[in-house]
């Protein structure tokens, strides 16, 4: 069967033809059940190719179509091409330092089954959550059955990551320097394995279809332990030479500040991470997103110590944000991970604070905004990067796979 | 006359024809004379298309043919396309808070005369400053003669910069805000001004013919009074939303610090400016790059404050570049302006600081180097913006010139 688009010419005709198959099949990844007509405006093809298209695709059991209802118009009903969200499917996983969470998502980025570890107060070594992974992974690919496929895993991990192998280079909240988890993993788990920085990750998920969708330049924080960022440049993920960009928390701030796990003193993360939450609250180190949000709800009942801990934060936020936007200048700013909570119960100062430290000119023109995915940015960026492959070259990935 | 790369097609030529007559053009204003035989290999079209374009472009005036000396191996002799640089010219300005120089410079980047001035001491006003550059703008267009054209005139400015119109939004080193300077020049000139940031003109000048040519990710810290970044990323420069993005003076390093002119404490540049060094070596404010290479110069022959001073500042050159690297992971931090006399002069304790500082898995991977055309990056990045709109479109751009 060969496809042909606008103006395609000989031998090329089969690199338009997988273009299309990829724009088609990620255009209802990110955007759900389509009707066909939209997808012939959205992709400036006529209706025959798309027909062809979709075929394709459901022939390679990655979409379906269903006959839609009539348009109000009184025209024609357009077939409807759906993501087939049970069918193909990834394993995601976000570790992090007092949390682990592993999930099977589907096609769409639906969260289809997922299972959630914590362990408040220690530090995990590599080897330990390398195990809790596969473990963890295994058993969510023993729950499915039938026709489904998983076709890959994609990791968050905070910390840097070397792109092409998965080799966690310096994660400084872990404790880690150069442990294989992509190849590890991979091994047990017998899936391609892909792993990323977990900022990084967040503004990918936000940016596909969150609080970024649309806008060039962005900024996503993830506020844990540690603090990174995921930045978006001219409309594209900022890595820098080696993909290690955005470790924004270990900018030093504070030098008369505390040490710093990475070695150094006063970083933006030793100010408002969450150990100095719990510290200045007098609560015990290693309570996780959990810890952060009790400490919230104590402030709000009058906690005194809570209270002061929170806006010292708070204030660090703003601070530590405004020298984000004054480098990099974005639209949005989104805060994730414990952030959002500081963000909700203290946003007046996080903001007045912001506005001080930061240039005029550059301070009013972003928004400070919370994760429209909730605490699971990372999670669905990791679906995201494990996805990308197949998105990509959607029957290529397919054949690699029924071969193997 | 029709020109016709290999695989064009119908109402495209004429785009194909403006984009190889743009290459060529870029290609010998960025690499000088260069053989007929390189720009076939280079751009990939075959003689008579390369031909004809440089046919074109030499009756526009732009570049000059000349037979070549025989290859060494006794092939045909390659005729040689130069730029015509003194036919050719742009006004390149570079404004700071105590000098400023204007210059003629031809196609190819050669500064053909320059006039540079300083006012020790103060800080000039708006007015002042553009009726200095008009002034001496015209002092410089009453210089050329003959069949040479000024085309344009650029200006870098140590501030915010607003894209589209040259308007200064904010210049916390030189008191402006929303300045139209931009509009102010063209008028004064009859030329068309375009205005930018002088540390993104700065590694826009590198980037082309300097420290980071073929770089994908590099940073031209431009240092006097205050501090900017210019940063490319992926290859292509990073403005953020409005092009503001570089703002790294203005980042909080030191709360407990000194008052800047942003109206924030405790910025970067307040720790490693050139004022910081003045009144640290004891000597009066304003001095100017001449002032930090006295103080250098004093340091050298064990005068003490004078060396305490340029410590200090070396100190937070390291420690605030860390800051910059770990947000961005460059391969190459570009020092200009003051900061390269204090790189050349204490560099082993900037580079002690800043591997103290920054993160293992980033401080390793980046050189820190002195500019490689010196103290004129930012004149000859200001050149290189003049010179754009006729690289892009080299005909349209002389069509235009010839009708007004």
């Amino acid at each position: 069967m060969t496809v042909l688009a606008r103006g395609a010419r000989g031998a090329r005709s089969e690199d338009v033809r997988r273009g299309n198959l990829s724009t088609l099949l990620r255009y209802v990844h990110v955007h759900g059940p389509t009707p066909r007509s939209q997808l012939t405006a959205v992709l400036g093809l006529n209706r025959s190719t798309i027909g062809g298209l979709t075929g394709e695709l459901a022939a390679a059991g990655l979409v379906r179509e269903e006959a839609g209802r009539a348009a109000s118009g009184g025209g024609r009903p357009s077939h409807v091409v759906s993501p087939e969200t049970q069918r193909v499917q990834v394993l995601a996983m976000d570790v992090g330092v007092t949390h682990l969470t592993v999930a099977r998502v589907g096609l769409g980025g639906t969260v289809l089954s997922r299972r959630d570890s914590s362990w408040p107060g220690h530090t995990p070594r590599p080897r330990a959550v390398a195990t809790a992974l596969a473990t963890e992974g295994a058993a969510l690919l023993a729950e499915i059955g039938g026709d489904a496929v998983v076709v890959a895993a994609g990791v968050a991990v905070p910390g840097m990551v070397r792109r092409h192998d998965g080799q966690v280079r310096q994660a400084p909240n872990l404790g880690w320097r150069d442990v294989p988890l992509g190849h590890e993993l991979a091994e047990a788990l017998q899936l391609p394995v892909a792993v990323g920085n977990d900022a990084d990750l967040g503004i990918r998920a936000e940016h596909v279809r969150g609080a970024a969708a649309g806008v060039e330049d962005a900024v996503y924080l993830s506020g844990h332990s540690g603090l990174g960022a995921g930045i978006f440049a001219g409309g594209s993920p900022l890595g820098g030479r080696a993909g290690y960009a955005g470790e924004v928390g270990h900018s030093l701030v504070n030098p008369d500040g505390l040490p710093c796990h990475c070695g150094s003193t006063g970083c933006w993360e030793t100010e408002c991470g969450e150990e100095r939450l719990f510290e200045l609250a007098g609560r015990p180190p290693g309570g996780g997103l959990a810890g952060v949000r009790e400490v919230v709800a104590a402030a709000s009942k009058g906690d005194a110590p809570a209270h002061a801990a929170l806006l010292h934060v708070a204030t660090w936020l703003g601070r530590g944000t405004a020298n984000v936007v004054n480098v990099l200048n974005p639209e949005v700013v989104i805060m994730g991970g414990a952030l959002e909570a500081v963000l909700v119960a203290a946003g007046d100062t996080v903001r007045v604070e912001f506005e001080s430290a930061g240039l005029a000119a550059l301070v009013q023109q972003v928004r400070l905004v919370s994760p429209h995915l909730g605490a699971d940015s990372t999670l669905l960026g990791a679906a995201e990067l494990a996805f990308d492959p197949l998105l990509s070259d959607p029957l290529l990935e397919l054949s690699r796979r029924s071969a193997s």
